[in-house]
């Protein structure tokens, strides 16, 4: 039977991108273009809070971009954690310091268009397929190196967040069974190594021991030392910046070697602060990891920039939010 | 619209499992029961021949199962390597030395039935999904620890073979790069520290090195050592045993904890050869790949024994190929 239904102009979204301190919100048309972005700082991490802010930014977005509510179809929240993508529960919200909170009905109570939440790097993920790096690919995976470092997979044409919405978590490997701790409360994790938030901690602990180093300086008074401060000192033969690039080099090129080999994506894409600050060390771990994957999944490989920058999150939950909704919605209308 | 087609009782599949030396073929019905079972050696790797071969394999089940052609609706062939599983063709064999072999099409040459190709342990984790330890569930990994180490992915539900048809290849993830020469031509796979052959040929290296160890006697004249052999020589003090013994415990547990870290599956299945002989190592991966699996990917997660045994290979096929059908061949019934 042909499909009755009238066509119609791609379903706007609005996506909305929770961090620990800020949220940011946009409207986001099928394409993934942002038609308008508003953002705020957060004072409390309280879920009642967040969920009156969000809803005052949606509405925002939608005055912003000149629309009226009915022109949006679904709201996309994205945020860090584990979530329960079906029921809209926050199992675990590490940069909130939430735990079972049921954020999707807090939202839902609020705004006039059905909500989902969604882990920050799904979110992604699924933007970056839809209209970024892996535009067109069933089988994408997604490396965010950050302050934390996490994944988004795309299987299959799919999003896939495994048995309870935790897949993806390569941050969380084992690279060092029973090494440094990591910000899990688990020891020895990719992340513990290569994660920003690491990086400097590992600098400040150094310096503390007694290690001299060039970063010194730089992480006076307690300041963070950055990813792309530690490559520059690195490449300029600072022994403590060195020892803790390469080491950052060799887990993150092993551990995205590895997940090419077990998934066999045909597309792998980088992002994130940490890698984006460091063009050296990226482009190692780009030519590292490759070399590293099985040959029989090589072939077909392609290790690429994330493409949507900072508007990855919102058009991502934006996207992944109407498409979530279609074709039901689109048989309602 | 309600579904017009007749109930009718499960289809019934030939299944048949390609292995280096021989095959063997079963009739299947939909409950996974094998209701007949032949075996043969092949003397030739000839893709012709073998097609021939397993021609007059699937029409022998029939005729054991005291069936007619008709009763049978689709043909399953499981074999190691790399398999477009969509066009039938065995782009590697390492098995049988084969290279892009259209093998699907000469098969479905001589047979009256839709033929279809497949990995070897992509069907044994269709097989454990559908009737054995992973009855239900939607994730679920697949690990075998054998002569080779590899695996099988369902995820969402689905059989996931990658972009180019060889997800799942654990035993090629790297755990020490630039490590041991592996069977696949590259360093420092899993495969080439735990598989079964690899482990055998470490001890006969050792002792052709002048190592002393209890295993000598067992390896003279070029024997090679089994896995059960190694963990009871470790039991009992050998140090040599110990070592390989140990190593093997230590990459298998991170390589399985880091593919429940990254796909957050409610089962994990575990098989092979060298876990069923060995059961103390098995034992101790068991508990250790638990203990460093994320703490949110390990909540829901049971790792449990394979449970269809020597049939996984004949039942995950005739399944997989019964399964692939529906529902196109059952409406046309």
């Amino acid at each position: 039977m042909p499909d009755a239904r009238p066509r119609r102009a791609p379903m706007l979204g609005i996506g909305i991108d929770l961090g620990g301190t800020s949220a940011r919100a946009a409207v986001v048309d099928g394409q993934g273009r942002v038609l308008s972005l508003v953002k705020k700082l957060h004072g409390s991490a309280e879920p009642v809070k967040i969920a009156d802010l969000l809803a005052t930014l949606a509405a925002e977005a939608v005055a912003g971009a000149k629309l009226v509510p009915s022109d949006i179809g679904a709201v996309g929240v994205g945020l860090a954690g584990q979530i329960h993508s079906g029921t809209g529960v926050v199992a675990v919200g590490p940069n909130l310091g939430w735990r079972e909170v049921p954020f999707g009905k807090m939202l839902a109570e609020r705004l006039s268009w059905p909500c989902f939440i969604m882990n920050d790097l799904s979110a992604a993920a699924w933007g970056e397929r839809s209209v970024g790096a892996g535009e067109g690919q069933d089988d994408v995976c997604l490396v965010f190196v950050g302050s934390g470092v996490g994944g988004g997979l795309i299987l299959g044409g799919e999003l896939y967040e495994g048995s309870t919405g935790v897949a993806g978590e390569i941050g969380h490997t084992k690279v060092v069974p029973d090494g440094r701790l990591c910000g899990c409360g688990e020891h020895g994790c990719l992340e513990a190594y290569c994660g920003g938030h690491n990086l400097s901690a590992q600098v400040a602990e150094a310096i503390a021991a007694g290690r001299r180093t060039s970063l010194e300086p730089l992480a006076a008074g307690g300041r963070r030392v950055t990813a792309g401060e530690i490559e520059k000192a690195a490449l300029e033969g600072d022994a403590l910046a060195r020892g803790l690039w390469e080491t950052c080099f060799r887990y993150l090129s092993v551990a995205i070697a590895n997940l090419a080999t077990v998934l066999n994506p045909s597309r792998l894409i980088l992002g994130g602060g940490v890698l984006l600050t460091s063009p050296v060390l990226k482009q190692r771990v780009r030519e590292e990891a490759r070399r590293l994957t099985l040959a029989a999944a090589r072939g077909n490989l392609k290790i690429v920039d994330a493409t949507l920058g900072d508007d990855s999150g919102v058009v991502g939950a934006a996207l992944r939010a109407t498409s979530s909704l279609a074709p039901a919605a689109g048989g309602a209308r």
